[in-house]
């Protein structure tokens, strides 16, 4: 099968690799009807050395079962389904404490001889844990807006869980990105009265203003603190969702973040350590937020979507083919695409 | 009146002092009954250089009421009162959510004119929303347990209740001090099941062991890490809380919570920043806490001290007069004392 393979920085290649197969009687093989370009793919897309052995890019996908090992029995050949960004079984202590990336069995796509999900067709390990069947033929229109339970979606929403967020908050989300409009999408879902979209790209938070943003700031660093505080009584808000993974952001967060207040962090750290120190300490500030463990939250978004109450699938501005990925990832690493569906 | 004075490290003097008067209408004078050293009194303690404005010391006391300014209605000449460790109004928004240490005109005892608490009496701002009145005489057998609720019981209480420690749950202590076993006493009055105290003090953590800890580990670091992992299924404690404020001891906390858990740190940081990168991320850790609201929880800890349910003054090992405080200072520095109570 063709699938998608990152040789170094900005190398993105679509090579033939070796068809999926049952390894385990847990395993499920599914044929990827749609897939997309993350964020967090962009990290390594910036920086990898070249390698000889290029990492197997992918992990936000869906498709349809094709063959299942002997123990799984919770899918079945010709199901649609929608795959986590991390596989897990969905039975360990982690996995029922709804902490499914630190599930003891679980691991990520493209590691360690997994598949990734930018490819036609994957082994999934755990099927009957890992999948989420989904109510729709492979052809419907909702695919992209149900394709963003695999991360995306569930990333923003992680972030507005763990902050807290209740009816009635107020709730600064930094960074426009597809993870900051999911945060907003999610932070409505749970009641925020006053969401405040902080980026710079008016095309996102046009989007960010649709999806419930009540106010957008444009300013970013010292500037852009001082404009959520003049927006909050100079006071901040309680909730703090930091969908970017830069130090930058995060010192961001703790200037717009009320005394006793919450700043979760879903944008994957570029740092290695944050700046909570004396002052933080003396304003009573909390940092929560994490990897997001997507599976614990898809049964529960998936209603949503398919009610049409939320359209998330509208932050894909840009479809590819499979044979086009690198292009797909350009896009976005030049920010001419918020985020890039591929088609395999 | 005599007051206490640090002028440099090691160099604790008493003095006299201008009385305390009423300065503003909303202001009390009380005269200091019970007073002790904090563990956060040992930092300046240990590092201040030789200053000609000496620091007043002391924020941990309690007294009676002897006068009142004309807008005070909530207590009066001759009530006994404890005093939290930061004064507050107890009416602005801050103090309302009960975040009393960010409290709009609140402050901090020893400065900007403000007396300390480590003398005869003290002048307190906002005595309305500050004091709270005890149930019992000047010279009631329980003041040392009633004086805990100024800072020590309350930040212990403080590090429980921000990492919501609830029945049943597994909690690691880090710190046989002060704070630590009123870590250990909170723990247990939340319904913590399993409470393991990290601390090397065999006097102290039998002491930790009289007020609730199921287990006692002696080691740091990796070693201590590792025999609580071991006694926790490899896991660690879903609630930690952190009462040292050496980044040490934080890391130790990074070490022994549990994926998704929390930390909770209320020893004062004396780190500019905490280790908390991608691995954190990635499981999910919490960090929370801060300085503690003592006067959001007085009123609630108080009855368990009434009731002899708690016996928090226990942590009180020696007691020196006001005179004597130096020496209750070297006591505390030097480990010899747990904790100093002195009688101005």
């Amino acid at each position: 099968m063709r699938a998608t393979l990152l040789y170094q920085a900005g190398d993105v290649r679509v090579e033939d690799v070796d068809d999926p197969k049952i390894q385990n009687p847990t395993d499920a093989v599914i044929r990827i009807v749609l897939a997309c370009v993350c964020g967090s793919d962009l990290w390594p897309y910036k920086s990898q050395p070249l390698t000889d052995d290029p990492r197997h890019m992918g992990h936000e996908f869906l498709g349809v079962v094709e063959e299942t090992g002997t123990e799984v029995t919770r899918v079945r050949r010709g199901d649609v389904v929608v795959v986590p960004f991390t596989y897990a079984d969905n039975t360990c202590a982690y996995c029922r404490q709804g902490l499914q990336t630190s599930c003891t069995h679980g691991g990520q796509w493209g590691v360690g001889g997994v598949d990734g999900g930018q490819g036609q067709a994957a082994r999934v390990p755990y099927a009957d844990g890992t999948l989420v069947k989904l109510p729709v033929a492979e052809d419907s229109e909702l695919l992209p807006d149900l394709l963003t339970l695999s991360d995306v979606l569930c990333t923003g929403y992680h972030a507005a869980r763990t902050a807290g967020v209740k009816p009635g908050d107020s709730v600064t989300v930094i960074g426009d990105g597809a993870v900051g409009l999911s945060a907003v999408i999610s932070a409505k879902l749970l009641g925020a009265e006053r969401i405040i979209l902080m980026g710079r790209h008016t095309q996102r938070t046009d989007l960010g203003r649709d999806f419930g943003a009540t106010d957008v700031v444009a300013d970013r660093g010292e500037d852009g603190v001082a404009a959520v505080r003049e927006l909050t009584g100079g006071f901040g808000t309680e909730r703090v969702l930091e969908c970017v993974g830069l130090e930058d952001a995060l010192v961001q967060g703790v200037g717009v973040v009320r005394n006793g207040g919450v700043i979760s962090r879903v944008g994957v750290p570029q740092y290695p350590g944050v700046p909570f120190g004396f002052p933080e300490f003396l304003r009573n500030i909390t940092l929560t937020g994490g990897v997001a463990p997507a599976r614990a939250y898809m049964e529960d978004l998936m209603p949503h979507i398919i009610s049409g109450e939320i359209h998330p699938g509208r932050v894909f501005d840009r479809t590819v083919g499979l044979e086009e990925i690198a292009e797909g990832y350009r896009l976005m690493n030049d920010r001419e695409a918020l985020k890039t569906l591929v088609r395999p």
